[in-house]
This record gives C-alpha cells, structure tokens and sequence, in this order.
C-alpha cells in the first residue's frame, strides 16, 4: 500500500553478483526500512546486470515514474563498474572528472599508486552533488531525483543519513506487528474482515516455522498511530480466539 | 554476461513485506544459482508490491522478454494473498479449484477445519501443472512458461528439483573465484587487460574488509571450464605481482 501517493521511490540495483546468487542483495532492506522511516515508500525494485544499455533504459524509466530513484553497485575502480558513465548517459550529461571528488582520493591515495582505476572514481556525471564517504574514499552522488551509491552495504549505512535533509519527505510508515502462535490459514477468513474495516492500514500476515512449530507474524502498516493501535488490539482478540480452540 | 542467449529467465519477487525493508528476501541468490547450474541466466530481478494490477502487468511483460518466469509469494491462504488469481488473469485464464489440489489440502486439514482460507490455496489458473510441497501442504503451480512459487524459502528449495526435467536448460555456469589479499582498485587496470582478453568470460571484482583487512574476489564465470582455468592462472599472477609490491 502507497500511504502518501507523492512520497516514493524505486531501487535499481545494478550487479551481475547479485543476479548469478552470488550475494545476497542486502541494500534493499536498510534502504526501504530507512525511506519508510522518512515516509517515502519503495513502490519496485529492479536488479539488473552490469550492462549499459539496461541501466540507461531502466533509470531513464523509474526516474519518470518515480519521486526518487536510489541505484546501488558499479561506482568502483574496476572495468565492469559502469553505472557512473550510465547514469550520465541516461541524463545526456557529460561524463568528467569532479574536481572534488579527485582532489578527495588524490589526497586518500596520497602515498600510494593514484592509478587510472582510483582516478576513474572521480569520473560523474556533470554537475553531480557528492555524498561522502567518511570511512572509504570515494564519494557517491546524485544528480537530479537519482542517487547513486556503492554496493557495499556498510557504505550505504554510512551516505544514507547524508540524504535526510535532501529528501522532501511524508508522514512516517508507522509498522507493528502481532507474533501469534498460530498457522496464518486458520485466521485467514477473520484477519480479512479486519483489513476490510481498516482500509488505510496495510495488514500483511508472514508465516513462519521455529524448532518444529508454527506462527505467523500479523503486521499492521500505516500512517495513523491511534489507528494502528485499535488495529492491533482487534488482531489480538481474533488470534485469542483461535490460540484458546 | 548472458552465456547461453536461449536459456534466459527472469524472478519476479510479489510481496509487500519485501519492499518494506521487513523481510530480507533469499529466494533469488537460491533460484539463480540453481538456475546457474542448469545453464539458465537470471536477467533480471523486479519486486513488487501485492497489487493485481502491477503482477498483471509486469508478468505479461516478463514472460514474453524470457524463456522462463519465476514468481515467488503470495500464494498463501490470506487476503494478501492474491498472485494466483493475478496469474490467471495475466494468461486470461479461468481462476477456478484445481482438483487435484483441493484433493490433496482436503486430506491435509482432515483433522482440522478446511476453512475458506485453506480451500482458496486451491485455487488457480485453470490447467494449471501442480508443483508439490512434500513438507507443507499447498502446492505450488506452473502455467507455460512462469512458475509460480511460494514466498517461504524452504519451501522454495523444495520444490525447484522437481522443475529440473521440466526446463530446457543450456550448458551449465561455471564460476570460480580468487580471494586476492589487494584492494581492487591497485588491479583494477591490469585486471582490464585480462578481461579483453577474455571475452568468453564474465570477470567480476567484489571489495570486502573483514576484520580490519581489506580483500577482493575476483570471480570468473563462463561455460568453458579449460578456458575459465587459462584465466584463472592470469589473474593469480596479476595478484602475486601487486601482493609483492
């Protein structure tokens, strides 16, 4: 459910690791957990391989579709991260050395080899707003409603806080959640009746198995902590109803 | 890097908890190696939210773009559960009590109340092909050439085997790998030279740092396993040459 049709967002994860099963792609989940806590909810997510033409089709089209588009992967030194010179293609920009960004890993590689891989790192779109790195070297960056960031997971964490103040933002995507001791079909008919009578809440129902037993975990998703609460408090008393037959 | 451009696929992943940032979600890096294996490229990757309209569409799109379509979630008993009618109107089918598998949950929930929620995981795409569940009790189902799987993992790898005679699959993908003690940006340009050389193969550079070191794999992976051995001595020397410095 989109709570605020104005605050949204699409993902693009851009490696051919993530789409061979090599990695599991763990960027999605802190970047949408950190976006709902903004109130901009992830409407897709796209993870494509390291090709030019695929990330210049598929940016070109969620950054129409989409408030804000955040791409992860393929800013690095070697010669399959592409992303950098895409996205500048994508928006018809010139591909060119930040003055910033390179004097920034010319100081970083100080004393060592400032190599052609290093200095490619530098290369962005032009007109690109940097968004540091306190703990690597190399700064992402975003040009227009797009940003552009790493594929390393505690790189993300570190740039995301950055964007906050960038971002026009929602109310917040308030989630709680009931842990029932039940199998999800037994309250299917019933926890339907609930989401029929709270139409701006998102009840989703994920069930699970632990040392041999059943649950489900009723989450409630909204804008509206009040409601939410009565939410919640009517999803107990049904789960009651059925923990005690 | 498609190796095999007949054996192609795409996963579409349907489910909210997913775009939340709730639940991290596993089930492409199993399918897409398992897919590897039997020589089928994942080329891309879309999650989606649980909403008729966007499954509709983006499966009308994927499946005519590859050979084979892999969805996972929402086949479950709850109100959020609406992929297998979504499917059915994606092929303009009939959603309507597969028998076979009315039969099978019928015998399941003998003891228990085969509620309106467990008979609706009955229900599907008519002439639907069952794929079965030997550890739950719903199967999963496939239509030409999309399969639709449920969003657990461990059913998932369940049910893939089953779908191995099924598929026309190309040449296995072979990946190897070298963990190179190096930050990737000292080889980033000798590791160029090394990948026009071999365009056969798929050379990926993937940083880390573990315990305050940092490191990079370079994977390789093709279909020519005497080729992928070639290369893989290449870049070992790559790497003893930059580790010596």
């Amino acid at each position: 459910m989109n709570f605020s049709k104005e605050f949204t967002s699409a993902i693009l994860i851009i490696g051919n690791e993530i789409l061979s099963g090599r990695t599991v792609d763990k960027n999605t989940s802190f970047i949408a957990k950190w976006l709902g806590d903004l109130g901009i909810s992830v409407e897709e997510v796209k993870i494509i391989p390291d090709k030019e033409d695929i990330i210049i089709t598929s940016l070109s089209e969620l950054r129409k579709k989409y408030q804000y588009v955040f791409t992860t992967g393929g800013i690095g030194p070697t010669h399959d991260d592409i992303t950098s010179e895409s996205v500048a293609k994508a928006f018809g920009k010139k591909y060119e050395y930040n003055k910033e960004a390179y004097a920034i890993l010319e100081k970083y590689y100080a004393n060592s080899d400032f190599n052609e891989g290093r200095k490619k790192m530098a290369r962005m779109p032009e007109e690109a707003t940097l968004i540091y790195n306190e703990q690597g070297s190399a700064p992402a960056f975003s040009v227009e409603n797009v940003f552009v960031l790493p594929g390393i997971p505690t790189y993300v964490e570190l740039m995301l806080p950055q964007l906050k103040d960038v971002l026009i933002s929602g109310k917040k995507i308030i989630s709680d959640s009931v842990d029932a001791k039940i199998r999800e079909s037994s309250v299917a008919v019933d926890l339907s009746k609930i989401q029929d009578k709270y139409p701006n809440i998102d009840i989703g129902s994920y069930p699970y198995s632990k040392e041999g037993g059943f649950g489900t975990v009723l989450v409630m998703r909204g804008i509206d902590r009040a409601e939410i609460n009565r939410c919640k408090e009517e999803v107990k008393e049904m789960v009651k109803k059925f923990a005690s037959n």
